[in-house]
């Protein structure tokens, strides 16, 4: 039908239709290029059945009636980027709401997942409408229950429009419960569908209604989906229209994230864990950088290799000579005194009877609050260094002299 | 001193030490190839110092009473892949336990990740633990808290030998509460480190003791690590040796696993959901293939296109006429009769007074036990089309003849 109406325009397509009959020149290369002859005659039928069945005038009455519009392939609110879908391009689309389509789309990013979406789930995918709406993109997904419904949410809370697409006609509120959700997006952004006006869901109408999703929008994330899911029917569509895909990780005993982990794994999307980063997937190549997770610095990562050799061969109680801190650390002499002296002048370590030794870092311990300053502050109890000291090789925050150790060989 | 003992062989390098002088044809070359030529004199005092303290006597003997051996390169034990770390592959290694460390690291993984590891990181990588040693594959990891700990533990429930790589002699116990841990691995297992005994961990020697981790298994595995964290350490130096790198997904919204997520993101590691998942990274090809994660079939996946479709088409409650369902359907009358009689057959649907609807689906409903038959079977309420039907798009196991919907338009 789509390669039809793009080689013959609409209104003679109809007139075929009508008559029953092809125009001649299109059977023929047709079959010749295909392997298998589609059976033209059959779906000639089927259509001519349907369009015995239709009432144009009826559908545009209700539309009228309901507060939607039409617009068609060439209408200034038409999104262009629809035509990379190529014959499988809607005909036209009903639009209800506030918002430009066209210009909603401009910036927009598919946020898809389960409808069984966990707790988890629905704060991701509200966590991504809210990022995404307040960096000025719009979100475009469908109008189900869960990861649809809380990335719309979470759009609503700030100012871009929301686009939700519909497998119904946009005056249907499938499901439901979503009457309020609907009215909110139809105020700031948009519902749509391809479907006329009273047309109810079914399953191949989900199916074919994904592919919209993934071609209006940049790019598609998916938030949460099982192996078995229509999200991932969106991803597949948002992959064969070269947009971008991300999926965001969850926890791996969780099912309902097996569809992203299988994503990731098979590197067919991109691991994305905030709307930054999708915003950086999709965005504009310097303008949308996302800002690098990066580890904090610690004071300790100023310090240069043999003074962090030498901090880290001094004890914490006690005291060692030069000399002695010199072989624990495995530098020369020269480079301890040399070292020895800064560390000092920093506050790292003090002179104690028989050497060098840590110095007791109260200010590396939180603050007291203001209220509480009469009160004296947390003693920090002395290292021993024969108890299990604080591991240095994780992740929590090293304090800038951090706990060192007296090797038994120094 | 690495590249001083692969080239002239650890006695002549103590001699020259002891000497204070290094080989005249070492220090020439040498400072030509590298731009910045390494401090050698001042290198050679701190080893000089080194030496004088060391007592390696006291060494050898320290061990046999523990119950250690040490090997060198060439040593039967001796596992040919440190020979990939050049010049820094270490001197000798400390052996604590029954399992021969060469055939354990022939088939093994290391699990690292987090010592503040959440229950989920403990849970992961037990898991992942059990995996691998009930599919006869070691784990190679560190001593500490979290990960380490669990992924040990995990390897202990089954089989297969585990190797801990501590940053402080073998006969140390570090953290000390891994007392009884340690036993058993050196009991099923090994315990190694190329600290002599006696000596304790220091902040370096963490961070130096990770490379034998990534260089000893075939793969790395991170199961949880902030962004800040040794783990990722133990990643860079798997990836710098070429050894397979996986990461264990997370929710977003733990900084334990955002570590794993940087890695994921930037492409360097593979997601791993399950220990077969590692080991189809690591595995032989074709050997040790992970089952792919597939959705689960369900009968309605039998059906083709066409009938399908027809299946949609076809009303829960009252019934439908072979025309209605084909304008419905889109299908050709031919078609949709076939389709009819096939799904009636199957036990889809059922004729109705006035056409055809679905059938009652009470065998698709968990089977009532074998106890309980007596008790009348669970009644399945009419679907009402004009009410929310279950969607039909998502991951949820839609019934073989899941409910359809009559379109407005029908």
């Amino acid at each position: 039908m789509g390669t039809l109406v793009t080689r013959y325009g609409a209104p003679r397509v109809v007139e075929a239709i009508r008559a029953r009959e092809l125009p001649p020149d299109f059977t023929t290369p047709e079959t010749q290029q295909d392997q298998r002859p589609p059976n033209l005659t059959g779906r000639l039928n089927a259509w001519y059945a349907r369009l015995s069945a239709a009432n144009p005038a009826a559908d545009l009455d209700a539309g009228e009636k309901s507060g939607a519009r039409l617009i068609i392939p060439g209408s200034p609110e038409w999104p262009s980027q629809l035509d990379q879908l190529g014959p499988s391009r809607p005909l036209g689309l009903w639009l209800h709401g506030t918002a430009n389509l066209r210009f909603a789309c401009l910036k927009s990013v598919a946020v898809v997942g389960a409808r069984a979406a966990t707790a988890y789930g629905v704060h991701a995918a509200a966590e991504l409408g809210v990022g995404l709406s307040e960096a000025g993109w719009s979100v475009v997904s469908g109008g189900a229950f869960g990861v649809d419904a809380a990335a719309h949410r979470g759009a609503l809370v700030a100012d871009s429009p929301t686009v939700a697409v519909l497998a119904c006609g946009v005056d249907v509120c499938y499901p439901s419960e979503h009457d309020t959700l609907f009215a909110a997006i139809r105020e700031q952004g948009v519902v749509i569908s391809e479907c006329p006006p009273g047309v109810h869901p079914t399953r191949a109408r989900f199916l074919i209604r994904n592919r919209l999703i993934a071609a209006l929008s940049r790019g598609t994330v998916v938030v949460e989906a099982a192996l078995r899911s229509g999200a991932l029917n969106t991803a597949t569509h948002a992959l064969t229209l070269n947009r971008h895909l991300g999926a965001v990780p969850g926890p791996v005993t969780s099912g309902m994230s097996a569809g992203c982990h299988k994503l990731l794994r098979e590197r067919k999307a991109v691991c994305i864990t905030s709307p930054e980063e999708m915003i950086d997937l999709v965005g504009v190549i310097g303008d949308d950088l996302a800002t690098q997770s990066r580890a904090p610095a610690v004071p300790r990562d100023r310090l240069n290799e043999p003074t962090k050799r030498v901090l880290d061969a001094i004890p914490a109680r006690g005291g060692a000579g030069p000399a002695s801190i010199a072989v624990a650390a495995g530098v020369s002499l020269d480079t301890t005194l040399s070292a020895l002296g800064g560390l000092a002048a920093a506050g790292y370590i003090e002179r104690a009877a028989n050497g060098w030794r840590l110095r007791k870092q109260t200010a590396s311990y939180p603050k007291a609050p203001d209220t509480a300053v009469l009160e004296p502050p947390p003693v920090r109890e002395d290292l021993d260094p024969t108890e299990d000291p604080p591991l240095p090789d994780d992740d929590d925050h090293p304090a800038p002299a951090g706990p060192a150790w007296r090797t038994v060989r120094a």
